[in-house]
């Protein structure tokens, strides 16, 4: 039986699942678990995953939740996997497990709490919150200057030096991906003061091609969808009218 | 040269790392980082740790910050460790992992929000808040539901299902022992709906014990301050007079 994994590509740690699948060939089957329908809070979704959070993963009889803990895990049990993407290296995997423990309070927390507050909202039945949306935005531009003089100081393409991508790579950059849903003047003003992250996320992209490109069609639509609706002046800057048809993006 | 731990004991993660030393028999030197010095911005402190977070340890030309990441790394690399802490077996590992990443966005955020903005602000320059304690209080609670619903289901004293206690049990344990500084009402109102919960985190004292007691003594001290503070009416629940000394605790 394939390795089963719940996700919905709107959300960034299940593409990073997804493309780590793709890319080390691993046979699996995506279920969609669809968030802006609450399919993640079902009866049946709560036998895989109790915590109602994707991704989640079916490996036979073993169940498992949370990102991290399933690229780690996927990266041990499947033969196939190149050594780059959890080095067998303790000090190297120290590393990335710290890499991966700070992205939670920092990166992820800003990130999702910018774009929630400044885009999302309306599509789960929530309200924008813009001091909400600055609050996220102040944590998100210090993670990624962060990221910038720490990690990505030397002269590797990739987090802490290296010179192929590891899980951390593909997590914190399936993170920043969801920026694309912001406005245009929005995500340049948060990311170009970043050159060594704009670089970092190309790298990335191109390590991980053609995966990462189809893998992130469904947010590319989004982003589209959303361009045309704040040229079409429907939906503003931070700000989301009530008439438009968010909750069917 | 022995390995260094920086840490300041009134952190969670601090003493999570520090005991787990101890009781592994893992010779270490203890160097304090006053978080309300903010010894952790220091130009020296930079140099440990460029996130300017604690806990963080050298050992040898190694350094790491991130008290899971120092837990996986110690577990590994120091041969006394009992495999219970953290086991080889890939399918334990993984769930263990799973635990450690949940705890960042849900226990620790609901818990340090709650004890932040109810109770330590003021000792560290910070207005207090309601509002954010509230927003604390119900990530936390909703945290405390999952622990005894979904990972203290089953036979075991301690997380998932286990007879003896992992690096899971110690961190996520010491972040519940921050509700110790709230007044007694209100941690009495957080926590004793959970009685398994409650049974688990006196079940890690007794595991860990005299290295728990002892390594909170800290804690306890400022604890019996903040009461008789509350006794003798200068501070209230949920709020600092202005006249209180809480910069001196």
């Amino acid at each position: 039986m394939a390795l089963k994994v719940y996700a919905d590509r709107m959300s960034q740690p299940s593409r990073a699942v997804i493309i780590f699948c793709k890319i080390n060939g691993i046979d699996f089957e995506e279920v969609r678990i669809d968030l802006p329908k609450r399919q993640h809070l079902t009866p049946e979704f709560r036998e895989i995953n109790p915590m109602r959070q994707i991704p989640a993963i079916v490996d036979g009889r073993f169940k498992l939740s949370e990102s991290h803990a399933i690229l780690i895990y996927l990266a041990c049990v499947f033969p196939g996997v190149a050594d780059h993407w959890y080095p067998a290296d303790l000090f190297k995997r120290a590393k990335i497990h710290s890499v991966l423990d700070w992205h939670h309070l920092n990166l992820r927390r800003g990130s999702a709490t910018y774009v929630l507050n400044s885009v999302l909202a309306p599509a789960l039945g929530l309200p924008l919150n813009p001091t909400a949306a600055a609050e996220g935005e102040k944590i998100l531009s210090a993670s990624l200057a962060k990221i910038e003089s720490v990690w990505l100081k030397g002269s590797g393409r990739f987090l802490l030096g290296s010179s192929q991508p590891s899980i951390a790579d593909l997590s914190l950059v399936c993170e920043i991906m969801q920026l694309e849903m912001a406005d245009e003047k929005d995500r340049d003003r948060i990311l170009n003061p970043h050159k060594r992250v704009l670089k970092w996320i190309d790298d990335t992209k191109n390590a991980t091609r053609p995966h990462f490109d189809e893998v992130h069609s469904t947010l590319y639509k989004v982003k589209e969808k959303l361009k045309q609706l704040r040229s079409d002046g429907i939906i503003e800057t931070g700000s989301i009218k009530k008439t438009a048809p968010v909750s069917k993006m």
